[in-house]
């Protein structure tokens, strides 16, 4: 017996889909949607279909963009010597929130991970040798995740990167703000006590 | 600036809107989706937009169906006798999995809540009083939800049912299953004194 309509199954099926999304939860949405009568399952649903349509990479530093040359590669009142070098686009955004950096981007679009099948070749990585020998910068900064694979990458591009005049940096590791020294696991605590600054 | 492209920020604006998504898993959810290569987007879009296309309610028991009468009112190895009167749909997918009701339902759609407005006249009460009669239904379990809305729309159903010859019951309150009884509220565990049974 086919109890729930097919539409309601199958739009549970695709939220149940999504990362951290279970079944129930999955449900609840649905039958959120199914009693909202403003037409907001349309309104999500049409943002969803339009989701790609006018959106691109920036041609420069291929951070996400709905125009060719996205806004931090077009202006003129960022510092064009600093460059980030970042994962995703996410970690733009969170930089840009930190209000601190006035330098620009380049997203690399993912880590070197030999299992996922992921080379340096996929990664944007030749694209940003090719914008430090054109020259003008003078530092990079690997923002790349502190994990192994971040790690793994920051060190790939450091080597690509040897043989040209530019200072390269890493994002410090350390305590995170609020955090406790007695929950800190000892890698972190250990790079900690490493970067210690002079105070 | 505008610095996330603004197919990204609308569709991060709607995921927001939903129940229990923050901005922070808004966010993720979308460049989840921006990563995803096989349509998922789409899939999702298309999903969205196709729910209330084909969906009606039953013309018999108001529970959301793709046909004018719904599966449970339309087969016959149901027992007409009994009828669930639920609040919404999500109930009688609920009583649905517990295997253990072959009766039909009722779906009134909602609850009398006067500070959101809703009356009686809103709900599915008189369709249901016409129900029962026009006979034939012995039992009627009245399975609201057990809070102050669904006891008061169970009360006022009774009252609206008290000159038919039918046997109202009410879901048992009670502990849970897998419940502690240190933890549970003293309603609760007050019910279920009161409701203790032979053992």
């Amino acid at each position: 017996m086919q109890l729930i309509p097919k539409s309601v199954e199958r739009l549970t099926g695709e939220f149940g889909r999504l990362p951290g999304i279970g079944p129930r939860t999955a449900e609840r949405l649905v039958f959120y949607l199914l009693r909202d009568s403003r037409g907001q399952h349309e309104q999500l649903g049409q943002a969803l279909m339009d989701l790609k349509d006018s959106l691109t990479t920036c041609e420069i530093c291929f951070n996400l963009s709905d125009q060719t040359t996205c806004a931090v590669c077009s202006t003129h009142d960022r510092d064009a010597h600093v460059l980030a070098v970042v994962e995703e686009p996410l970690d733009v955004v969170a930089i840009e929130k930190t209000g601190l950096f006035r330098g620009r981007y380049h997203v690399i679009g993912g880590v070197i991970s030999p299992i996922d099948g992921i080379g340096p070749d996929q990664l944007q990585i030749r694209s940003l040798v090719q914008r430090v020998e054109a020259g003008d910068i003078s530092e990079i900064i690997l923002a790349t995740n502190p994990s192994t694979e971040g790690e793994t990458t920051a060190l790939y591009i450091r080597k690509q990167l040897e043989h040209l005049p530019v200072t390269i940096t890493r994002l410090a590791r350390g305590l995170p703000v609020g955090g406790d020294l007695e929950y800190a696991d000892q890698i972190t605590l250990g790079r900690a006590l490493q970067g210690r600054q002079a105070f």
